[in-house]
């Protein structure tokens, strides 16, 4: 069976000087995934392991360097999912952790749940050993601190609408992470990690935690989406992407297809990578940059800001 | 436009002497969204109009009435969603509130989010006026003072993971609550709220709130889902049922698939209610029982404790 595996750092416009971190960064967790694939560990240990490196780093927005809510602490979103018996496990708004993707997974085979959002979550990382951890890097406590006093200026009334105005600062957003692989045994997986998008609502929960909307995997496609979840939930985006592909569309024509249809319907500022049972990945975007790093068989980790 | 609407209260076994009860408080709740729907009024209106009526029924397990965590205390799942732009609105874990599907509503009518959690969705539905409220009857503390005894004693070292515990004691589950409707303009829209699982961990989150899994509506079909939502969020069972509508099956057919699906997979207990964009409305569920009333056009409402 083929092995793939492809991994984002968040669709948007990312910062001038900031392109080759952002790339080298998907590189080395790309190559991570890759050694367990080529080992011929499983699909869901592939992608936990690249997303645990992306939130590792702290230029992604995800795990340590994670964006900043309104009220200025980060609340994590992180699901996976395997497509042998579609599996999942999830986490929503979960506070000071280090690596919310496996306290997903720990939700996927340690409980009889799939989704633990908020103070719950917390609790339950804890008891599966997961230590305190601020993910706050000064550089983004710095930014918050910019934002939010502009916002406080711009926002007058507008009160809770305020997309239009970080739509405007297209680098408030981006920097969710997430990969998806096909392993030996024709296994896919996908993962995805994120903050969410800086000045949210305390609680808001984004596409990243909800599988057939950020995060996917069936037989066919394994899927990761980014950018402004609000549209990828309404769409389905990544269970959309794998209907088309059930259905006999090539990937390629499937993502051409999926990602069509949110610029159409919502002028979205969003992203997707997958990879299909035959090994092939991909990647499309809608935004400027969305870095992403992919592999497939024996070849080369190609990495580049864009498609 | 045919007009038509079908709500359910939860799948699963109804204590011998509920039935009536639970079978006439349906009868009443979409008497509410038929005068609705009558009037010219929207499906998102009727469906609202619906479950706020089964929410303030104690007799189900949504809003007051709603089950307890393995702590003791309600955490209420619900959402919204309506075909037009298909808009979604979404609340998990929420503490402490009397409509916990209208703190959705306002989630899709008021913010750019389309999703709040935990202590953040409490805060925001103060924010909006709902005040505090606890939904814990005399009845459900009873309820779980006694299983949760029982639970320690059964489950021992085995943690986690008591879902057979829970299986086997079916009248734990059950009792969520869900609207589909069409207007009177093609409009449909679905609404489910719900309590959760009796002793769920603090935190959990079900398929109720999760556009796709618990609740959709599409230009084809609304749909509201019940039973053991962890295996509806892995089938994506609502969503699933609108794609087979639009790809051309009757909803009939495409309900007998959806929950082949569910039982040949997961063995699960769960059951479904739809109405699709011609005015039919239909449940089916895998249960014993699952309390649903509907109506069509100028028909009169049908009540019944199953199938």
């Amino acid at each position: 069976m083929p092995i793939a595996l492809i991994a984002h750092g968040g669709a948007g416009n990312w910062r001038p000087g900031s392109e080759t971190d952002a790339v080298e960064g998907l590189r080395d967790a790309v190559s991570r995934g890759r050694a367990v694939l080529r080992a011929g560990g499983s699909a869901l240990d592939a992608v936990c392991a690249t997303v645990v490196a992306l939130e590792d780093n702290p230029n992604y927005n995800a795990g340590t360097g994670a964006c900043l809510n309104f009220d200025g602490f980060c609340e994590l979103d992180a699901s996976v999912m395997e497509s042998r018996d579609s599996r999942v496990g999830s986490v929503a708004a979960l506070q000071r952790v280090k690596n919310p993707i496996l306290v997903a997974r720990k939700v996927m085979e340690e409980t009889d749940h799939v989704m633990l959002a908020g103070e719950g979550a917390r609790r339950f990382a804890r008891v599966m050993g997961f230590p305190d951890h601020d993910p706050i890097t000064p550089a983004r406590r710095k930014d918050w601190e910019e934002k939010r006093g502009q916002l406080d200026e711009v926002l007058g009334k507008r009160g809770l609408k305020m997309r239009r105005f970080l739509q405007q600062h297209p680098e408030y957003s981006g920097g969710t992470v997430g990969a998806a692989a096909v392993d030996v045994n024709g296994v896919l997986a996908a993962a995805t990690s994120t903050g969410g998008v800086t000045l949210k609502l305390v609680g808001r929960v984004g596409d990243s935690p909800l599988a057939g909307a950020g995060n996917y995997a069936s037989r066919s496609v394994a899927a990761s989406a980014t950018g402004t979840g609000e549209f990828v939930i309404r769409s389905l985006s990544a269970r959309a992407l794998s209907e088309l592909v059930e259905r006999g569309a090539t990937l390629a024509n499937a993502m051409s297809d999926v990602m069509g249809r949110l610029k159409r319907d919502y002028d979205a500022d969003v992203g997707i990578i997958a990879v299909d049972s035959a090994g092939t990945p991909l990647a499309l975007h809608l935004t400027r940059d969305m870095p992403h790093a992919f592999f497939a068989g024996e070849g080369e980790i190609v990495a580049r800001i864009r498609v």
